[in-house]
This record gives C-alpha cells, structure tokens and sequence, in this order.
C-alpha cells in the first residue's frame, strides 16, 4: 500500500465471510463513502457462490452515486489465496446455518431456559463458542502464514471467544473486535443530553464515555458530554422511564424482535449505579437465570423480546431476494455511510487520523481487577499501524461480583474449546447463570445440544462422557 | 513476656468475648495441655458474670490432672484494660443475640430461600455482617490504642469480613483469622488415605494440602500423603459414595444439624474436579440457590442439615448449665487438648517452632487472580513474629467463576458496611447466589431483615430508602 | 464556567509563579491565540510585584493584533485567593533562587561530579527536590482546600517529585505534568522523515510516537510517519551523524548553552537500541557518571554543554529588562503561539476536542514493569473532565536497568522529602549515578549542599547525623 | 522409589558434574549421614574419569564409620542414562575449565576493572553466562525428555541465570538453585545473638531470616532469634566493628582468599538500613565498580579478597590429591555431615517434614516489585513434591535501586544468551555496575573476552559485529 499525501493506495482488503448479505454491505457502503484509501477487496465464502454476488454487488458501489473511491472486488476460492498480501482482514461470519442456531437458542426451553439472543453466552453461546473455535484456530493459522503483519477485524459472535482464540492461536495477531452495541447506549445519552441540556443535533460520537467488562455485557463508567457528567440525567431517565413503564405489560411483538424499552438497562442502574451499554437482550443473557429470562411472560414484563430464529431464517431469505433485486437492478445502491466503525478504523491504522474507541483485545492492565490476557471491551487509540487499550480503570465494586464470574467463565470456555475438552466445557456450561435446571438435566441438555450440532465437533472428544 | 529456653513466660492474651461457652473453654483446655508458655489471660466480655464464672473455671484447669502451664485468668471491665499489654489478643464473640441470628437465618424463608448455616454468607450472613462491622471497628481502633504490636486471632463469622475490617480499620493490625473447617476435609482424607493406602494412625496433619478461595468456601488444589498425590484416591471415593447413597434420600435430622454424607463435596468435586474443603452446609451456601438449597426436601436430598436457631438456643442452655456444673465441682475438667491450632500458633509466634497452616489474610499475591487485599484463606508460614502466607497459586480456572463472584461480593460488603451505605450493600444483597427472589421481593426482605436486628445498625443510613 | 456551542466562557485559571517571565507569557500568547475560551486568570506569587507586572502585560495580550480571545488578568496577595474557584491551576515555580541553583549544581564540581543542568536528578536534582517537596505539600493542601476539582498542571522540576508529591499530599489531585523536551525528538524524527521520505512541512504533530518512563529520561519505543515505521531510518540517521563528529571536537560553547549535535542520544540508540526522547544536556545527568559526564573535556566531545548558573542569572536579567521593555512599549506583544501544550490541553479538558499527548503522572499499569503509583511519562487521552493513561507497554529489556534504576531512585526521594528524614535521601543520593566519589566524599558533600540551602530545609531532620 | 513408614527406598539421584571434587563429596557425606533415605546415585561428567573415581569414593562411604544408609554409585556415559528414572537431579557442574575462568576474571583488569569472584555478574559473569546457558538448555531439554518430573538442584554459577534458563526451555520443570552464601549471615548472626543475648550454643538454623532479592546480592529484611528482633544488635555491631577496623588496612592474603572482614555488609548497612547476606567477595561484585572494586588497594582497604583464578587451579590440584589419597586408602573418609541442605531438601521433597530455607526460583509473586518469571532468592516451603515461595514481601525502597538494576541486567543477559545475541548481551555489559571504562574500550574487552572462550560460543552470533 502506498500513501499519497493524506490518502492511501492500493490498500488490500481480506474479507472472510464475504458473502455476506449484512456486513459485507455495510462495509462496501463505508468504503465506498470514505475518500481516504482506494484499493481491493478479496471476498472468501464458503459459500463461493454468495461471495461472487457480493463481487458484483461491490462493483455496483465504485459507479454508484456519491462513491469517493474505488475498490476491486474479487472472489477466492481458498482462504490462503484471500489473505496473501492483505493490510486488513475482515472476519464476519455466521459459525454452521441457522439450523445449528435453532437448536442453540431453542432446545434449552425445554429446560425453561429462555435466550434473548443466544449466540454469545449461555447455553446458546457455548455450543457456538464450540463450534466457532476450530475455524478461528484456522484462521489464526492461515493469518500467520499468509499475513501476519495484517491487521485483523472481528465482527463474529461469540466476540470475546473469537478475538480470544486468534491470540491463543498466533500470539502476534494484531487482532481487534468491533461491536455496535456500546453505540446505542451512546445515542440513548445523546438523546437523553439533548432533552436536558437543551441542545440540537447531538450525535453518539459527542458523548465520551468510559466503557468498560466484556463485549455485551459492557458497562459505562463514565458518560460525559463535553466535560458534563451525565450520569446524574441518565438517573433521571431512569427514575421516570421505570415510573411511566410500571405496570404497563408489552404487547407481543409483531414485527420488531429487536425493540425494547431499555428495562434492564434500567433496573440494573438502579441495582449498582452504573450504566450497563448494550442492548437488554444481550445484557439479560448475563445475569442470574432468574432476573430477566425466566420466563417469556417475565421478558414482555421487562419490555423486551425473545430473538426466534425462525424470524432469522425468514429475515435472511429477505437478504437474498434483495441481493438478487441489487444485482438485476431493481433496487439501486446508496451511498449512505454506515455507523460502522470499520472503515475509519482502517484509516487510523494506515495513519490517517487518530481514532478513540471501543473495542475488544487481550487485557494488557487497561481493567486492572480483571485477569490479564482475558479479552475485554475498553477505549483504545487507534493510530498508525498501532491499536494499544487507554486505561479504562477497575470494574466498580457493585457490577465486579457479575463482571469476574463472566470474564472466569469466558477463560474457561476458551480453555475447554481449546482443549476440545467437553468435562472442563461443561463445568463452564454447568455454571452459567442462565443454567437454572439440576445437574443431571444440565447434562442431558449439554448431550443433545452437542449431539445437534455435531458435524461440528468432530475435533472434540466424547462429549456424552462428561 | 520472657524466654527460658525454649519456653515463654509472663506470656499475656487478652480475650474478647471471653464470657464463651464454647471456644474460651477450648483455649483454656489447650493452653493447660501446653508445656511451652506460662501467663495472664484476662477475660472481657459484655456478659461480665459469664466471663467472671470463665474466669474461675480457668483456675481450675491449673490445678486439673494433667495440667503443664498455669495461667493467671482474670475478667476486666473495659476493652482497654483487657488489651492493655497483651501480647495475644483472640476474637470469638457473637454478634448480638440469637434472637437477631434467629432472624437471619429464619426470615427469608418467607421468600423460599433457605440458609444451611446463615452466619457467613447469603442474606443472613451479610446482615449478620451488617451488625459486626461497627463490633470489630472498635476492636481494631482499641488494639491500636492499647496494644498495637499484638497478634490477633478471630474466630467469630462472617470470618472474611471481621478480618477484613480490622486491616481496614488499622492497616498494621497484626491479624488472622483460624478455622476448623478445613481441618474436617483433612480428616476425611486421611481416612481415605489409610484405606487406600493400607496405612494406620493417620492423623489430619499428615495431610498436606494447599488451600485457596475463601472461609467457608475454600478447595484444595493439592493434597498429598507424603509425596503421594491422593486426588486420583478422592475421585474414587466420590465416586463410589455416590453409588452409595444414590437415591436413599436422609431421614429427617434427630439429634445431629451438623452431620452430613459430604454429598455437596461430592457434587462439586465431580463438576469442578477440586476438593471444596469445608463442611457441606457451609459449601451449599455460596452456591447459586437452585443448586443444594432450593428446599429442605433438597437438602434432606443432598444428606445434609439446616441448623435451625430454636436448637442454637437449646444447645447455649446445656452449655451454660454445664458451666455450672463445671463451677460447683459436679463435672470435672478434662485436659484432652482439642484439635484447634490457637495456641499452637502462639507458640509459633514466639518463636517455639515453625508452623504452616490455612489461615484468613489479606491476599498480598499468594492468589494472583483474586484482588489484592481481599482476605483470602491459604496456607501461612507462622515463626517468631512473623506470618507470611506461602504462595498458593492461581484459582483454578473451573472454580474461578464461583470463586471471583464470591470474593468480590465480600469486597462489596465490607465496603458497604465500612461506609454504612445501604444501597451499596443491597447491591450485595440482591446479587447474593442465594437470593433467588424477585428485586422487588428482595428489596422487602432486606429492610424486614434489617428492621429486626435495628438496634445493633444505629451507625447505619436508612435502609428503608434503598 | 459555560459552554457556548464549540467554546467555554468564564474558565478560570489560578497560576502559581504567576510573576514568571518566561513561562507565564508563553501561556498569555497561547491563550490570547486561542479561540476557544475566555475567562479570568489569577496570578500568584511571592514575587507579588513581578506577577503584577505580569497582569498588566497580560491585558496588553487582550489587545494585541491577532488575539483571538480576552481573558481578565489579576494578581492575587494568597495563595487561596487566586485557588478559589479555579477550573485550572497552572505551576511553574523556581524553587528559591539561583544562588541556591547555583549551589545545587556547581558545589558537586569540587568532587569531579558535573551536572549539565541540576535540576532533574543528581546531586542538584535530589537537593532541589528536598527544597521544592515542602512547597508542594502546600500546594496540593491548597488546592484540595479551594478547588478541589480543578485540573493542575504543573511545569516545575523536579518533575517526577513534584507530581509525585501532589498525588501523595492529595489523593484525589487531578494533576499531570508537562514538558517540551520530547517535542524536540519529535521535531528530530520530523526532520528525518521528511528528508529520507522526501515530503515537505512536516510538524513534530505528524510524528506519532509511544514515549515510556520517567520525565527527562523519556524513550521511545515507537515512531511513526503515517503508518511508516521511522527505527530504521533513525538508526541510519545515527550512524551516518556519528560518522561526521567523529573525532571532531566542539568548540567551547559562546552563546548556546543548550545546543547539542545529539551525541548522547546517538550513543544512547547505539548501546540499546531505542530512541532516547530528551535534550542531551538532560539524558545525560540519569545515566552512570563516566559515560558522559566526568569532566568538562568529555561533555565536550560529546558536543554538548554544562549549563552555568551564572548564565542564568545573567539571562534572568534579560528577561526582567524584556519585562520593562514590554511594559512600557518599548517593545511589542506579538501573538504567535507557542510550541507548549497547555492551552490545547485545557481545551480538551473542557471537552473541546480530544487530545493524544505525552504528559506525567501515576503510573496506573501504563507501564507494567515500573511500580503502580510511580510518577511516569507516557501517552495519555485528554478529553471532557478526563486524563487517563494510554497503555504503554513495558520499559524494553534493554533500558529496564538504567529506568528501573532512576524510578527506583525518585520513589525513595520522594520518601524521604515527604518524611524529612535525610538518611533516607542520602541513601539515594549515595546511589546516584552521578555520585561517582567515596561515601565520606558524598556525605561531604551532601551536608555542604543542605546547609548551602538550608533556609529552605527547615522541615528537616538534622542532615549533618546522616 | 517406595516409602515405608518414615523412610523413602530405592530414591534415584542423577547428578551431573559427578566428577565433581567438592560438591559430590559434599552430597555423598550428607547421604550417608541421613537416615531417612536409601538408593542409587547415577554419576555423569564430561570428564569420565573423575565421575568413576568418585563412584568408588562414594562406595567407600556406605561403609564408613557412623554410614546411616546405604547408596548404589555408578557411573554413566550418557546424560540421557543418568536421568533415566531420577527422583532427583543434582547439577553442580564447571561451565569450561580455570583456563577460560582465568580468562573471565582477569582480562578486565586491563581496563582497570576487578572482580572477586568473576563467576556471577560482571564482565566475568556475563562471560560465563555464555558459555553455560547453552550447556543448561540442553539440560532442561534432556530432563524433559528422560525425567520430567524429578527435582532438580542446581549449585552452579552463575546461578540465576541457569536455573532461569532451565525453566525458559522447559517451562514445567521442577527446579530450583541452592546457595550457601546466606548461611554465612545467619552464621554472623547466630554469633551476634549469641554475644548479646547471652545465650549459647545457637546455630544458623536458630536465626529466622527473611531473604529477598536475587543469588549473591541477597538481603536480610528481617532477622530473628525466637520473636526477638536482631536488626537493633546488628546496627550495634556494625558501628563497632566498623570503629575498630577504621585505618587498619588490611594485610595481604597469604593463605586464605575468602577471608573478609564484613566490611562491605557493614558499609552497605550504614548506606541502607538492609543486612546485605552473602560473602563480601559477591556483594561487592553487584555494586557500582567505584565502590569497593576500583583497584586492589580499596580491596584491602575493605578487608576482603580478589580470588586469582591460579589459586583456583593450585586447589584443583590438591583436590585431585585427595581424590586419590581417599581412593588409595591413605587417607580415610569421615562422616561428619556438612552445612548444606540438599539432602534435607529430597527429605523434604519425599514428604518426610516440612522445611521452610531459602532458594532460587522463579518470581510469583514472593517479591511484588521485581519482574513476575525472574529467578529471585526468597524462602520456600518445601514438603511431599512441592516447592512453593513463601511470601517475601517488596524489595525495601532504599535497596530497590540497585536490586531492580541488578535483576533487570539479569533478565537481558538470559534474553541474549537465549537468542545467541551478542548485542543484546553488550547491552547489558556495557551496562553492567562494574562496566567502568569507555564504551569502546567496553567493546574491545567484551571481543576479547569473547575470543578467549570461543570454543563454547560456537552457537553464537559474531560477536565482534556488535
């Protein structure tokens, strides 16, 4: 790659998972929105075919109206042939289909246990973090022989798993994950900011926060804007989005798997006095079975909903007619910009103007009371060739009881998929706080969700044994 | 106090809560049995006429049969005349009544959560902590006043958090905590070391162990006879008393609270594969509640006891009525020395023989991935003014989850308590394993609980308002 | 003070040495540079006229040609007085005058030790830092009286101590130190890679660099153009520029007591590998007293110079004549910004815009292998209310002798001051690197600088019984 | 090996450098005067000869008077058959012969530089450290692969070096570095004790120390007999011996070149308040060169001794004499025991009694404020298959300085013996306390040096390139 004044050439782009009909747009939208950098975008997929739209899809973008760029977009056939040279690798990818997460998400109802999300913790997200790990050790492999200087963007879940595995895997990685689930919290305080302090067109990059614990279980300890601290409005909110909401039970969703009325958010501020930032469907995956998910009943009482992946299934087909619709012309592509973060990541690391944001790498001492190598989410500067973790400063003693039971659990899943143990999983899996059931039924449960998903474990010992 | 050889005179303990029925007569009995050390042991006790009656069963164990040291046991009126020149100080008092215990244990109950014990931890445990911190602020603030160079040794639960605030309090106390508890583990593997091994005359002090985590919820990471590593000998015995007693459910406790079939060892063994070493009733308590205390049919189930308060109260009648005895000649003294290390300590200190045994003290590195000055139980190094912990290694990674949340609610509490901020320790409270009810449930629980015990918070913010 | 949009009215900034000529008035040019504030600024000093000559020069600022804001100068006869309601406290002081300057750094001549400047480290820096620690005791005492809140930054050396000592008298102080001499590395490395790179207009802003360790004794351990490495052209630099002194010896100094060909740096690159970011006159005083320092020949064929205190002197009255001259209009104010980063600095810290830059404070894991709670020199972000460290990484293997060694030194400096109690720093001054005479020589010595100061010393313990 | 009761048969000891005419003799003594053990000991040595020679000294032991076990010798061709099966592996070896030692030692001292020893730090160490580190990888390589779970007991020197090497290539191995160095100072003061106290008849073993730091730079933090501090009786002797020896210089050495005065232990006390524990040959080889070491007339002047190497190899001579006069009958071989430990330690080891002495391993944490993973001296617990650090606490602030300069130069030598780099390694030489001449001249001894033990070096890089 080359650099002309403030800009960047010849730039090569890896994406893994490209043929994704999400992720994959959204970066060739901010690509194609960004005039710092031009160069080529290589797209590997096992599903080739997808990839090769996505190729297409890509051109579609350099002629589009409002591009300030222009990218080469290919399709390869091998990982190693994608990661040959590249400055950035992209990795977003759905772990096996969506068959594999039914049953991660849904076969522990039988058990009453109920997950908002289930791809990140909990039963749900250990049986992914399983299959996930194999292809990240490979990754991590081919990334080591094919371009170990590159750096390496993270979009999967389970997040903290995969950014995890990389380094165990290639300690030299220059790995980072990337999540937008702290940015809504940030808009939210925007908002909040805006109503009280009286100003117009706030945006999230306005609000500096202090994030802090792990990818989806994130929490703030600081929220400033300019030098405000809003914490004392966001108490505000509190007080009177709970007073208004109480006893107004949800109507079911119709069509909006994703809304809520920031609930749990809500009643863990008034619980521990910090600001929990992601969406309450992941928040409430990592608390006490109890709290949030016993029951679907208690999830419309706490004004959220439960993701089924039937709708995800339905949704993804959408996806693909409207891939289809893109490349017959029926719809037209916008250059709208995405709020990703990826691209201007990118211009960062190639020197192009320092970043502060939150990401997820190893814990060098950035959360001082959390084991040192866990992967954790904090502010880090990102600058030329260089992404190094600002101090974010303990976890506060009320959340640290929630806090260092899951980062634990993390490390230990990490070291049991590692080892391709299922005993030592399976003591993680027994553990976790949505496991509500008895030991005997927690094994019943673990064996038939292995046995689901199967075809993906075959590096794994017996896990019927445990 | 003075050297002869190798023997100590003029030797000076003070004991608070000396008017004990229980603990102060095992000091007296092993300090008898003791060759080494001669001296004044003055008595201080809110209940003067008990420690005056103490007093005079201390001058009869000089003269019983087999008595090796005389001691000097006298009562005093004042804190600061006991602590005046003490060399020892030794801590077993009860935190109030147990009428106030009664409530602690007895009283969430209502909201289906049951406590085994309900002195250490759970919501009995940390009002019981409520009560105790203000008791042992004082303590710590006297010994720096009238004997700031003297050891102390606590008996009294919560053991973590009585410790804990004498650091706190007066950070060059020269404190630790003892317990018995892990002393039963050593036993029973003792017994299965003589068995397997073909060994006779065992004794729990050929056990050598490396103990971590904290009271009352402390694991072995290592126990060996001699050279020989007895874990593989453990995993046999669990599992075939797990044959053993599957499905023969316990008949209802008669006579013994305290008995049980080490079914929660057992279980937590053969999930974590470490020796959780204490008994199972305190064990079960700093388990999420759905593990071994979701009922008494659970309990019963599991082969262990909850100790109700009406027989605590029984129990203090016997004992106070055998003090009288005691005092009018009808039951003689016997010196048998007991299994407890206080004295042995002492010796330690004075320099009259090393000693390595677990103790409570702050972690200042000997568990690398618990917070540093959090009390931990691990072994200690105790020689002549001197205890140093040895090194103990990490937290398992399996147990880690368990073990960080337990450590860190403990670092909460005493936060809570030394502040006298009800919602800081609520924020404990509702995030207890135990309190599997609902925030609003909780909220009602705590201000009942604290209400009951109201006159021991008077330093205490308004609960009320949580 | 108010937000207005993108700017801060009404801030407040209470400077201490406020009768300054030299750093008073490059932060008068900076904020009458600057567009973003306006507000009041309170000048101490116990040279009360000098600082009320200051207030007037200062109103001159307000109507200079270019002055892009209006600030309200006024000089304040207490401390307190000026530390009211203060936003900002800004320190430069010189610790007594310079006849004591001049004990501190020629007295040492006598036993063959020179200092080029004597006021960081060696003999000069440990007895500046016994004068100055008393004075920032009251200071930080001050500041936690009358404005807590506020953000202190201080320019005075010893730096480290004088941090150090604000952070120890006052926990809670939101302070942090600054200094120049790394930009003059940067400016360096800016020269390098706009001639190896062939670009134009480089500033040292371009050059992004990770500092580590303490102030003076700064390295670096990264430089970047963009995403260009500059080791490897730097380590070019050094040899070719060793080449070209060799053997050539510099003239004795006329008029530039501070030029250097970077010699000791050069040296320094070579010996371990990593760039040394101070002037050479500084870097120098921290490494062992025969590499660079043992006598006045060597300094120069290391092209660098002694800076005399008799050149201050002189220099000083240069200034106060400068000062006459400005007053009464002999001579002009002209806005021309400085090079210093105080101003931006307050921006961000009202919110105004993040910041990336190299300051002083404890050291919170920033650097993993210096203590916790040492004063050290890394990145930090600067934004709303907010400085925190950026993480460092550890002091290479390398230089962790010489750096473990000198942070080593300063913590028991700043023991020592802070307990007045001279054996403790003599045990550091004997073990300066500097220090290259007999123990009786250094206790000589020592004696003869305090007494030479000892107006300033009379918090002391007698020095004369080290 | 096989335990019966309180003893352990069939134990099997490989010792490398079994040709040893010291050491070996050393173990055989203590072996046959302990009861508690029997076995076989494999003796392998680069030198055949000798090791077969000692094989039948080591027989003529087991029937010598007052033999209290019994011990199969033999000697063996190959490590690998020496290690096959060990319990133990004893390492006491000379890395090279006197020739290149003569070489270590007294080169330097055409550059003015002295050294007393020349076998641990120094030009001569860092020399030395070449030359063994590859013999101790393939070592830990060996006993990784024939005995992964022995014991292993290093003597050799430069000792923090090899046993950090021994676990940097084989990370699990079990080893540890003994010393007698601080025996002498308990020695010293046991006699002090002794005198002041008014007791007889105390031992080192009676004197309870707390040693930190690293091999021959060791301090004392606390020294006591029974609970009574002796830090008061050693400053007391240190004022009075220093008294006394004041203007006595010190006679040249006839006879004895290990003959000190203590005056270096004295004058490092006065400097630090620390009891500096090791012989004063090594003590001062660790302190700036200017110090103790700057010309064979301070030497005298601080009444100690610069070992020549031919007094070395005059002794070898005579130990050779010996071997074969206990060969021969002439001279007879007595069972007295000596002073070192290592056969308590396997005792110890075996699990029969618990042993708290000081030894080298790696930091966890024993000292906070050195590197975690450096090879420190601290006390330990030794019991059945366990060696653990007992917490040592920080290195006192006033000796930090030069321990962490001294520790840091450790881990850079171990970095660049273990890369082969001889850059790396002159970074630290010419850093090195005793390093008191010119960078070139430093360069030219360093190649010198180099040159002179070339045959060991041959895995190294060119070392006149640095």
């Amino acid at each position: 790659m080359k650099h002309y004044g403030n800009r960047a050439d010849e730039v090569r782009i890896a994406y893994i998972g490209g043929g994704s009909t999400d992720w994959a747009w959204r970066l060739m939208n901010d690509l194609a929105a960004n005039d710092k950098m031009n160069g080529t975008v290589a797209l590997y997929d096992i599903n080739y075919e997808s990839a090769a739209k996505n190729a297409l899809i890509g051109e579609k973008y350099n002629t589009a109206e409002g591009a300030r760029s222009h990218w080469n977009y290919h399709t390869c056939t091998t990982l190693g042939e994608a990661l040959t040279g590249a400055d950035f690798v992209v990795i977003s990818i759905l772990p096996a289909t969506f068959d594999e997460m039914e049953s991660d998400v849904h076969t522990p109802e039988k058990y009453g246990i109920y997950q908002s999300v289930g791809d990140t913790t909990g039963p749900g997200g250990i049986v992914r973090a399983m299959r996930t790990v194999p292809m990240y050790e490979e990754f991590a492999r081919s990334i080591k022989e094919y371009c170990p200087r590159a750096w390496v963007i993270n979009y999967t879940n389970p997040m903290t798993v995969c950014v995890r595995t990389l380094y165990k895997t290639f300690p030299q990685v220059k790995a980072f994950g990337c999540c937008h689930e702290v940015f809504g919290t940030q808009w939210l305080l925007a908002d909040i900011a805006q109503e009280t302090l009286g100003i117009d067109g706030l945006k999230r990059q306005d609000i500096a926060i202090n994030p802090v614990s792990v990818n989806h279980f994130t929490w703030l300890t600081k929220a400033y804007y300019k030098n405000i601290d809003l914490f004392p409005y966001y108490k505000e909110f509190c007080k009177k989005k709970a007073e208004n909401l109480a006893g107004k039970p949800k109507a079911k969703a119709e069509q909006n798997f994703f809304a809520s009325e920031e609930m749990v958010k809500i009643d863990l501020f008034n619980r521990f006095g910090y600001i929990a930032a992601a969406g309450d469907r992941h928040l409430a995956e990592f608390c006490p079975g109890n709290w949030y998910l016993s029951s679907p009943e208690r999830v419309r009482e706490m004004h959220f909903e439960l993701t089924p992946v039937w709708w995800r299934k339905q949704n993804r087909k959408e996806r693909i007619d409207h891939q289809k619709r893109l490349l017959n012309g029926e719809e037209k592509l916008e250059i709208t910009g995405t709020d990703e973060e990826g691209v201007l990541q990118m211009n960062a690391l190639l020197g192009l103007g320092d970043m502060v944001t939150n990401i997820n790498i190893p814990n060098y001492g950035q959360i001082p009371n959390l084991p040192l190598g866990a992967v954790v989410e904090t502010n880090a500067l990102l600058r030329g060739d260089c992404v190094v973790p600002v101090f974010a400063g303990e976890i506060p003693k009320p959340i640290h009881p929630l806090v260092s039971r899951i980062c634990a659990q993390q490390e230990l899943i990490v070291q049991g998929t590692n080892q391709r143990d299922p005993s030592v999983i399976f003591a993680a899996f027994s553990n976790d706080p949505l496991v509500t059931c008895t030991l005997s039924d927690a094994k019943k449960l673990f064996i038939e969700m292995c046995d689901k998903t199967a075809p993906y474990l075959k590096s794994y010992n017996d896990w019927y044994k445990i």
